[in-house]
């Protein structure tokens, strides 16, 4: 077993910008006891339109951030980033690290009754078709049909959460999905949480929606026990429990922060991405 | 005068991805005889909702690759980057540059007849208050007033041109500018031009709607005969007219560009823009 004071180094999770708060949201919920180092590639957002090549470069960069802040394992919590350059990560670094593709969909093909699944995701996720290879590895049979959303994550970061124009562009959206007769479906990018009940308005209570951010909160939890790395208590009062760093406009990320997670962000540092 | 050669080099123009497309456009038509090389950082789009710094230096990136393209003039064909960085860039350089906001300013203070001129643009482009500053210094008496509009670059590029949803959304932005009564209205970003239409049907016929991408292709023409350096004729036939180069993504930019110009794009080739 590790030491205790490696236990209890930070968990480093890291997105395009904004969207995978809602997975750090998830483990200070589930693993109040870990420390997360969050890093936001605000600069560059977003990487949902953007090329294999291009994503997996800024991800190294970011993955070699977050080890000079010496975090024991990390979550890459952006779906596009998972799909693209996780498989990369894992052969160039030695501590633990999990994305949230593989969680939601072991679920996904856990939960569907009639082997009928849907994804919705941003091109780069959709196009890369990683959220059918992994529910295949599981179970050959199911039958798994991606839908690329572009709009809404431009609609959530624009506050339309619950909106008539977001009523309607999901609607053209999931149509198609609906015609297909699935049964569950997977929210494959770290935004649509926030869209979760527009969503599930459009479907219907036949449906359900799995939301990767939550099972990787689970699987994280479940990976950390493995390596013996689960810190074994809380962090001291005044401690920098979580720490947020961005590689650009700070402020605006703080703002947006603040309405997602209500442990409050003291603050936001930008860092160099690039030089990384 | 500049030898023959020197003025049978390219312009240089550039934008955060394809929006800038509608300002080589205009210089296609206006300029037959130039040739031009385009870069667009698909790598790194949007510039809209980032910060000074950050826009500065990846402009500063793209004017050093272009200049490696041995360009004769440069055009920053994006709103944001010529608010935030066409100072800085101006005194790094000793070529003729010029942005979008300078041209679309001046035609809006000569042809308000109220003195009521609205702006639409992204955050970064109404934050920075450029338009109004430019038109103050022609015009101290004008009323600007600017509406940052964040969801029309997401909503042209997944082509809901004309659309109800677009409507929709340009109505809740446009709503504040029609109750002040502003009689001109500057589409302060590239990719605006694509949904004239919409903005022009809720504005009615009594809103002038200026177009910086033709007024910069104007004043490129104007600044090319003032220093020199027109092209005397056309290209060669089969000489490379019109280069395109993106920081990512290449077919992608090929096709979108391909719905705006209608001159056929032949190829986009990726560069590594950081290295630069």
């Amino acid at each position: 077993m590790e030491t205790l004071e490696y236990r209890e180094r930070p968990i480093g999770v890291f997105d395009s910008g904004v969207g995978g708060l809602t997975v750090a949201r998830e483990i200070m919920r589930q693993i109040p006891n870990e420390k997360i180092v969050y890093f936001g590639d605000t600069a560059r957002v977003p990487y949902g339109s953007k090329s294999r090549e291009t994503i997996t470069r800024f991800s190294e960069q970011i993955v070699r951030f977050l080890q000079t802040q010496q975090v024991k394992a990390i979550v890459v919590a952006c779906n596009t980033a998972s799909a693209y350059a996780l498989d990369t990560l894992e052969k160039e670094i030695d501590i633990p690290i999990i994305g949230v593709v593989k969680p939601g969909a072991k679920v996904a093909a856990e939960v569907t009754r009639n082997g009928k699944v849907g994804v919705i995701g941003t091109e780069g996720t959709i196009g890369s078709g990683i959220y059918s290879s992994y529910i295949h590895q599981i179970n050959p049979q199911v039958q798994v049909t991606g839908k690329a959303c572009p709009l809404f994550v431009p609609l959530v970061e624009e506050g339309l959460w619950e909106d008539p124009v977001t009523d309607e562009i999901a609607s053209r959206y999931l149509t198609e999905l609906i015609d297909i007769g699935i049964d569950t479906l997977i929210l494959g990018c770290t935004h649509y949480p926030l869209i979760r009940k527009t969503v599930g308005k459009i479907m219907g209570d036949g449906v359900t929606l799995v939301n990767p951010a939550y099972e990787t909160a689970v699987e994280l939890k479940a990976l950390l026990e493995q390596h013996e790395l689960l810190s074994p208590c809380p962090p001291a009062l005044g401690e920098n429990r979580y720490r947020f760093y961005v590689s650009d406009a700070a402020d605006k990320f703080k703002r947006f922060a603040n309405s997602i997670i209500k442990y409050g962000i003291l603050s936001a540092k930008t860092i160099p991405i690039e030089e990384y």
